[in-house]
Order: C-alpha cells, then sequence, then structure tokens
C-alpha cells in the first residue's frame, strides 16, 4: 500500500516514520507546499518520494490513502478533494472546524465506501487503552465525573485557541471512556496576548449525573497531563507525566447510609488499596498507523472514525460559542452522540501487555 | 484575656488549644449545647471552663471576645449577639449565608467599635506570606491568572456544599494575593449523593486581564491543593502537598514579537530557573490567634475583616446561583472590592524566617 | 496501672501524652533531674505527678512499670535499678551501649519476671506491619535484599554518632522483617564536624543469599525514610515521605532461563502490576503503649524484648568496629539471632484496617 | 572525516546516529562480526558502508578515527590496533579491564599523538555541566560528600557485574565534580543468580574529610538516578528522573558554635532557599561526539581522556577486589588522581543554556 502524508509542520514528520515502520506500507509519499520543509523531511527520510503539489497527488492512481496533517482551516476542502479522488483519508486532530464539514465528510466517505479516520493518538496509547479495558469490565461502577488537565507552557498557535489545540485529545479520550450522551458545554477563558484564548476552562454537561471538565492551558510554568475518572465503586488517577505507574485505580469512594436530605447524613468513606496496573510502551502513533491501515483492508470502521471526530468538533464549537458569553450554556446538537459504536469497541483493545 | 470559644465541632478544639498557647490569654471558655462534645473537649484540657448555655457566655462582663466555630446558618445571630453585648468576635469561614448578613455585622461591629475577623486561616501560612511578599514586590510583573485546585476524598457536610465548605479557602487566598476587583461569576458543578454539590468548577471574571478558577473536589482519591498564579514575568506553583519547598517560583514565560494578529506569529518562550524560598513553619492558626488579639487590643483592622469576608461570601452566593444556571454569569455587587485595605496590609507581612 | 517516664527530653513527652491516653494507665508519674524540663512538660499535662529523684520512682510501690527515656549511656543503671525494684521496664532505643549491658538485663528481667520492652516504635506503624504481613505470607517470595536510607538534615547528637541515633529504627525492623541469621557487618562512614560520623554506610552479611545496607545521614538536605525488600517473585517499596501508598509492591523480577554461567544469558524481566495496600493511620506510639501494657498483664514477651534490641546493639557495636578498620568485615556474636520469637510474632500483627 | 564505529549491540547505533548529525562528518561505516545487527543497523541507516571485518577498518587509510562499542574483554586488543593503525580512538565505558592495560594504551596514543576518549557520556548532560560549573564556582564551598544510586531493574550483563555495568557513569561524575585524589575503596555486593553480582554498594576514601558512596542495582522495582553532593556551604541534589528541575541547589547546612567534643553542643542547621538552575536539554551524546571530533582537529585532550577512563578502572578494579574481601579496604594506586587536568576543564564547560 503506497500512503502519501501531506504537511510536514510539527506531527507530520511522525505519521511518516511510522507509516515507514509499518510492513503494509510500500512507500511514502511526502507533500509540502513549502520546500524547505520537504527537503528537511527528505533528509531525514532518504529515498522518499516528495511532491509539491497536492493535486498530483490525488491524481495519483498508486496511492491508496493520505494523511492530512495540516492546519485545520484546510482540513476540510484537502479531505474532500482526497475523498473524491478515491483516496482512504487519516486527519489530524481537530477534524473539522465546524460539526457541519464533519458531516459532509462522512458522508462522502461513506458515499465512495472509504475509511476516514481522525488521528487520535491517546486513544491508542497504553494507559488509555488499559482505562477502557477497566471501565469496560465495570470496575469502577457508574462513571460520575471526568476531570482532566493540559496545561504546560508554550506552543502558542497562530490559527487557533488552545481549546481547538489542546482539548481535544481530552474530548477524544472523554469519549471514548465514557458512554453517555454530553448535551450540552459551559466555558470560560482568557486571551492574555493576541486575539486567541490561551487558557481555558471547559464543562461538559450530561443526562445522566455525569460531570467532565477540561482545563486546557498553554502557560503554566508547570507540565501537567492528568486525568480523573470518578466512579461509583472505584477511581482512576492517570498522570501522563509520570514515568511509570500511569494508572493508577483506587479503591476510593463514598457510600451514603441515610435517606436523602437528612441532616444528621451518614457519610462513609472507603479507603482501600490502590493498583497500579502494567500498561504497554508502545508508540502510539504506530498503532495508528496500523489500525487506519487495518480498517482500510477490511472495512472495519475506526474507533475514531468521522463521527468521533465529528462529536469533538462539535463539543469545540459549543465551547467556543461559550466561551464569547462568559461561560453560558451552548447546547451540543442532538446528532452527537459521544459514543464510538459498539461493534467497534469491542473489535479493538489492543491486546494485553 | 478571657476567652470564649462556641462550638466544638471539628475546629473549635483546634482554636481552643491556639487560645490557650497565647500569652496574652488569661483563660479559655468552651460553649457548645451538646455536652458530649463539651466533656470530650473538657477531657482533652483539664481544667477549662465549660458552659451549655451561649447567653451566659454573652452576659459574663470578664470575657471580652468570642470565637465562633459554629455551622454557617447560625453565623449571623451568634455573632449579631455577641456584637450587641459588647465582645470582639472571630468568626469561622464561611463568614455568613450573604452579603446582607455580612454587610449588617460589618456596620454593627464598626458602631460598636469592635473587632470583627474571619478566619482565613490561610492567610497566615509561611507558604501564603511568602507568596503574598513576592507579589507585592512585584517580582512576578502583573498577575494574568490565578488556578486553584482543592480536592480530597470526604467530609461532606451536610449543610453547605463543597463550594461553600472549601472555596472559601481559595477566594481568601486570591483576595488578598491579587490587587483587582472581580466582577463576576461563572460555576458550574454536580450532585452525585443528596440536594449539595459535591465537586464544582467556578470561574471569577475581572475587569482587567485576569481569571481565576477553582475547583473544589469532595470525591477525589488523591488529595490535591495547589495554586498556580501566572504572572507576566513570572510564576508561582504553590503545592500544600509538599513537605518540603511547598512554594516554588519559575522564572518561565512567554514573549511576543510580532504585531498581534499577525499569522506569523512569533512567541519566545523563556524557561529559567526556578526558586523554592524557604517558608515559616509557625503553625497558622496560633498565628491567627496572635493577630486577633494584637487588633483587639491596638484597634488595627485585621487582614481578613468584615469586609474580606463579605468579599469571599459574595462571591460564593455568585457561585451558587450560576450553578443553579449551568455557567451563567452571575455579577458580583458593585460593593465587592477583592481587595484588603492597604493599611492593613502593611501592618502585616510576618516576620521573615 | 501507673506508670513513670524518666526524661523528658525529645521522645519523653510523646511517651507521657501516650500512657495518658491509655485506658488501662491511672496515673503517669514524670520524672527528669533538670527542673525546667521537668516543669515544661507539667505545663503540658496539668496535673501530672512530677519527680526529680528518680530513687523515689524506684521505691514508689504504687508505680508498676517505668518508661526510660534518657540518653544512651545511663540506660544501663537505670534499667537495672527498675528491675531490681521490680518495675516493668520500656526502654528507648538503643536499648544499650554494648551486648553485654544488655544481656545482663535481659537476665535480670527473666530473674524477676518482669517485662522488658525496646520502644522499636516503627514496628507498630501501619507500614511495617503491612510489609511484615506481606512478607509472612509469602507473596513476595524468598527475600534477596534490604536497602535502607534515612537522611536529613540535622539532628546532630552530642553522645552518639548517626548510626546508633537512626539505625537502630532501620535495623529493628529489617530484623522483624526478614527470618534470618546476620552474621557479620561492614561499615563506613566519616565525621566532618567532631568526633562523632555524621554519615554512614553499613552492609549486613547472612549466610544465606541475602544483603542487607543501611545508609544514615545527618547531612542531606532532601529527607528521605526509604526501604526497598527485594523478593525472588516481587519487591517491596516503602517510602514513608509519600503522604500516602507508603509501602508499594512491585510484582516485578527476574528468571533466568539459562544455565549458570552460560555466556548467551538469557534474563527475562517481569514489570507487572504495582499495588499499593491500605495500611493504618494509628499512631504507632499508641500501639507501644497498648503492647507493653498487655505484655505486662499477660506476661507475654513483647515483639521487640530485650534480644530483638540486644540484636540491634550487637549490630552498632560492630558497625562502629568496622568503620574504625575502614569497612573491614565485623563478626556478629553467634547468640544474635536476628529474629523475633515466632510465638511472640504470630501473637501479634495490629488487625487488618 | 570519516568515521568507524565498531559493535553495534546496544550503544552504538546511538554513536552511529550523532556521528551523522555531526556536519563534521563526511561518513560513517559500520563494522560488526554479526551479520545480523550489522543489517539491522543498515537498515536504520541507509546507505551506510557496512564492514565485518575489523581488519579491513584499520587497514583503510580514508578512516581518520573508529569508535569502539564492543565488550569490555575486547577493548584492549582493538584499540591497540586502532591506534598502532593510526586511528584516533573514542571507547565505550568501562575503558579497559585493569589499570595496566588502560596505562598501555595511553602510553601507544601519547606516543603516535592520538586522540584516546572514554565515552563518560554523562559529562555531557546538561545537569553534570551545571553542577561542575556551580562546584568550580565554589557556591557549594568545600566537598563533604558524595552519594550516588544507579537502580532499576534489569539489563543484567553476561560478562560484567553490576559496578563495572553502572557504576563507571557515576565514578566519572565524582572525578569530573570532585577535586581531590581518591586513595581506596571498600565494597560490598551479592551474587543472586549466577557470578555476578547484581547489587553493589561501595565507598571511595579521601585524604580528605570527603566520603564517596555509590548503590548500583540491578534489581530495584524503582528506577532510581540520584546523586547528591554536600558542600561545607549548599547542597545540590540530582534526580535525573526527574522531567524538570534535574538539578536542585539546597541552601543548607549545619553551624557547629561549641568546641569541639564539649557535650552541651550547639549546632545549627541553616535551611534556606532552594534553586533549581536551567540546565541545556542538548543530547549528551551529540556534545561527545563533538567533543571528540573538536579534540582531533585542535589537539586538545578531552575531559575525558585515557587518565580518566584508567582512573575509573582503578576503582573498579579496587571494588572487584573489596566485594571478594567482605569489604575490607582496598588502597588505589598512587598513580590514580581522579583529576581531569585542569587545562582541558578549563577549555570545556558547554556554554550557557
Amino acid at each position: 500500500m503506497n500512503i502519501a502524508v501531506i504537511g510536514l509542520g510539527y506531527w507530520g514528520p511522525n505519521l511518516v516514520r511510522n507509516f515507514l515502520g509499518n510492513p503494509n506500507v510500500t512507500s511514502v509519499t511526502i507533500c509540502d507546499k513549502n520546500t524547505e520543509r520537504l527537503e528537511a523531511a527528505a533528509r531525514k527520510f532518504p529515498g522518499i518520494k516528495t511532491e509539491t503539489d497536492v493535486d498530483k497527488i490525488y491524481a495519483d492512481p498508486t496511492i491508496t490513502a493520505v494523511a492530512i496533517a495540516t492546519p485545520v482551516y484546510t482540513h476540510y476542502n484537502l479531505a474532500r478533494k482526497a475523498l473524491e479522488s478515491g483516496k482512504h483519508v487519516i486527519m489530524e486532530k481537530p477534524f473539522t472546524r465546524t460539526v457541519q464539514e464533519a458531516e459532509d465528510l462522512i458522508t462522502i466517505a461513506e458515499h465512495f465506501g472509504l475509511t476516514l479516520m481522525v488521528d487520535h493518538t491517546f486513544l491508542f496509547t497504553g494507559a488509555v487503552q488499559k482505562m477502557k479495558e477497566i471501565i469496560d469490565e465495570g470496575k469502577i461502577g457508574d462513571v460520575m465525573y471526568f476531570d482532566s488537565v493540559r496545561a504546560n507552557l508554550g506552543l502558542f498557535q497562530p490559527d487557533v485557541n488552545v481549546i481547538w489545540d489542546l482539548a481535544p485529545h481530552d474530548i477524544s479520550i472523554l469519549n471514548y471512556l465514557v458512554q453517555a450522551r454530553p448535551i450540552a458545554v459551559s466555558a470560560t477563558g482568557m486571551k492574555h496576548y493576541y486575539g486567541m484564548e490561551n487558557i481555558a476552562y471547559m464543562t461538559v454537561f450530561y443526562d445522566e449525573h455525569i460531570i467532565a471538565h477540561f482545563h486546557v492551558n498553554w502557560l503554566s510554568p508547570v507540565k501537567i497531563r492528568t486525568i480523573c475518572v470518578g466512579g461509583s465503586d472505584k477511581m482512576i488517577y492517570y498522570d501522563d507525566m509520570q514515568t511509570s505507574e500511569k494508572v493508577r485505580v483506587y479503591d476510593k469512594g463514598v457510600n451514603l447510609n441515610s435517606k436523602e436530605g437528612e441532616y444528621d447524613l451518614r457519610v462513609q468513606y472507603r479507603a482501600g488499596d490502590m493498583w497500579a496496573p502494567q500498561t504497554s510502551n508502545k508508540e502510539a502513533l504506530a498503532e495508528v498507523a496500523a489500525h487506519f491501515i487495518h480498517c482500510i483492508k477490511t472495512g472495519e470502521k475506526p474507533i475514531c472514525d468521522g463521527y468521533a471526530g465529528r462529536d469533538v468538533t462539535a463539543i469545540l464549537e459549543a465551547a467556543e460559542r461559550s466561551i464569547k458569553n462568559s461561560g453560558q450554556k451552548v447546547a451540543l446538537p442532538s446528532s452527537v452522540s459521544g459514543l464510538p459504536a459498539p461493534e467497534r469497541i469491542s473489535s479493538f483493545i489492543i491486546e494485553k501487555v
């Protein structure tokens, strides 16, 4: 299978390296209008084919699939043309600027029977895979809350704010782990330097007794990447900055012994053992590449297909509207499920380490 | 000076111990309607005077001051009577249920020329004192954001939600450290067990380019107590769960080199040294007791006087309203200054370690 | 039961408080030649009996037992007189200066049928109790090594070096956890300030394939208290400076697949889950007091009786000799078993939390 | 400049990548008797020259220098032949099996005027460079102790024990940072699996009031890499497992106020600020490659030349003898200086970040 990678900024070369490393890939072509970038990448991967004109990629019948790693405002047009040229497509996150764009691309991909996948890389980490397994086995009981912090210094983006830049990672994890339909968003944030928010907070509401919250920050002196999933029986704390034991499962919780509303409330705290399961150390992006190729070959739906990408975009769009209105609740379109399709999930879960 | 402590729940005995340890205190009387609690406390402090009838405390002319450590719904009436009986008053946080109650008590105290203080204990820790000193010396530049997390397992309160229980600590620190007027609040939260929120998120808005955010949580498997203050020159990260180096000052930040809005943005990151100043290990509550007594004797205003307590209550009230409306912005009364009076501050700052 | 505490330096007041808190104790008498210390303690414990003359304590028939918390060079004479006066005795660590002194005291106590216990407080912590339980259940397999670090800044002692000051804690834990007979010691150290070592390293040798090592340090900028117990199946890492999950059990190890000595060695590493069992938070010294009183009442042998104290002293004496000879191996007396008697152990293990 | 890398085990490919990345290097030839390894490396570096016969490397006049990354028992013969063939040589650590071998190679290299360097990679890390700068500026006062721990699970070596495998890193750092002459060694250790120690402890003695200690361990459940350098004024704690602030300088120490030996010793502890300087993130091995090439071109002596390698080997040899005698002190040859030559040091220190 021949694959083209379009866009050689920060992430593109990682895609190239991982597609090159996949035994199903015969050759990789790289494409960027910027010839400096193209040459820099070519030096790293001697013998690779290069191209500056994306239309030539689309016109090349030997290329089966394309990976689009360009700025988000170019995603829709590039992906649409790719699909219309009969190419399977994997898109960098965030998928599209709007739900409308996302749904168009889904429709086109379905029409042509092509694989459309979004590169939600974190879903393929050993840590998130292990959390998925634990939650799906019912070990933590019902999910009560999802709290995420992704903060570090820097990487200001010129074209998107901190929510569009960082939150797709955590929203995709939320939707992957929590089997419930998000209904609305409230968000707040601040622009300190120019026209883009560099710090933001976002709450996602559900019909059920679930709350999800995100803190994304380009201006933190300390690098933080944590997700806490509070369940009715146990709680998971995932700290991606740990060098080992990134996922910790706490047998902690609360039992209420009295009737609701009673003044003399008897709350009992359970503080039991903590357990840190071993997780796979495989490079997540190699798994992404393998999953994309697997789906192309089998016709299976990716665990992060267009619908998953659409759901992330829907939450980002709503968050942006809410920030402009100082936290006012913004409802999500009813099409948003927040769910990966059960059959997709069941076919996945990378094998135990 | 004779002092009475009213209410011997969780915090009352700590007040007793610290007032007993103060050389200006001649005797301490303890008061609780619950005779079991009263006796339990009396065993810990042999020879202490006990009383079940609060009116006898108020009628006793030898008692100079009272500390009120009862549930918040009793605060207003107990404090009002105490002030009207000519007693100086220190109140547990949260000060009152409403801004109206707070302003009433302030007026009465001023009328009688009595000291009215709120026990914002954290202001008296070595860590917060050091942060105050660093910020006031201009070392971090302009404050850009204040981000606080206070999370642990348990201590569900029957009569107040997690915001009223935990956020007063952090709001009082915010108002003490950040010299700006908060104007509105947006908050979200969730009740998982009964009629009180057990997890909540709150944003405080300002006129200026400042944003403050609070995460308070009774249902976290991991105990977290962090405050990050992002300045234009440096940033402070305060982790109260560290056993040493709780306060860390990072010479980190961002320089923008290009015109606003320009696409090819040149952001430069400064990542310099980190510095962890030594902080005092004195027990904060002993400093609280000493400050209260000092203010009674000198007539100086406490750094956490009724106005400081009122400002915290105002934010709590607004947050509660905002939660009911899923994050809708709630404006703060214009009387809220968010500021400790300059003369109060300048007279304080406990001496360097 | 009436108990006397002799010596009111750093540790004595803690003994007083815990004996006062024990329901079997009717009264506590405190004794110190230094009247300032005596008065300072009396202020903390109003109504307590005081005495400056230790002989009056010994002559008092109403006093059942004494706790000796004086400098180690006074231990032997004070304990001997106490036993000869018919008092049960609990001694602060280190038990005695020499094995000879220790064996004398054991003989006297046995002659009079009195309880003789050494206050190896750490054995009574939730963490060490949990480690004991895990090791005795065979969960970690055979113990292969025991590595301990106890370092902090300060607390230079005028009369003993850092080994005599800090290592008794860790040696008592070693002997409690590891069921094997130590045979020799090699130690090195350095005196930087005056005639006492302030940093030292000590290896304890065994007949079997076990090695134990201790690093004790009065001059460390960072406070460290860790013990690692490497077993053939699992490994325990105990970090006393953690505020939670102090004891962590790692399902890690090594499998050798090839014949010994073969060049092309095939070592397989097992890196499995980590598990942090919940441990009791009870104050260890309260458990010490209760165990001492229990042994007096029942005649049972304490888990840290004179023999346990003797074994610790034997290792300390040998270490001191080895340091003087730059690490030369010093054999331990063959009477040293390093073992707590099985029946003592089996009767203990404080109940699960 | 053409360079050959001999030996493509664990470390060889890293040398290849870094020499390829150096602008002064025209081509790299790789050499290994094992054709599988050779082919595997060739796949990673397409277009690289390969060779199975080391003699052809030596006979090739276009090759200026060789890097020898083979097992230590082959080092002497390979290096000797390389030098006799006129090649500059960089050797993997440990340099040689014996001091005699090391001194032979030094003599030969000096005879032919060739650069002979040992790859003590850690010296070129930002952390060690920063420590060197701080110590050389006198900021910590006189060095009092050096305490190192290097522990993890695994990487059992078939041909050398844990001391020869891990301790060269730390000994080379010791000799680089501490300007004093080591005189003797005491070491203890244990073989749990086969004929090689897998856990060991080593003390290095000095004429002065300095002590150095090393703990190396292949069987630790937790990965630990710490070095503490205690100075008379300040102390450095270097934790290589931290993701940031790896080097921390503590303004902590001890002041003695009384005469030596006096019983009523007055020790004062200084516990001041902590400071974590920013350190360079450059890849250390790239700096190694650049330094080697720089020394070849200028004739300067490497900071880790043959003498530095010889001194490390001397300590390793002595440690091995001491372990066999259960910690007995083994004197170091008087030729061992433990010092990098002043002129070498002064010409180095990579520029500030």
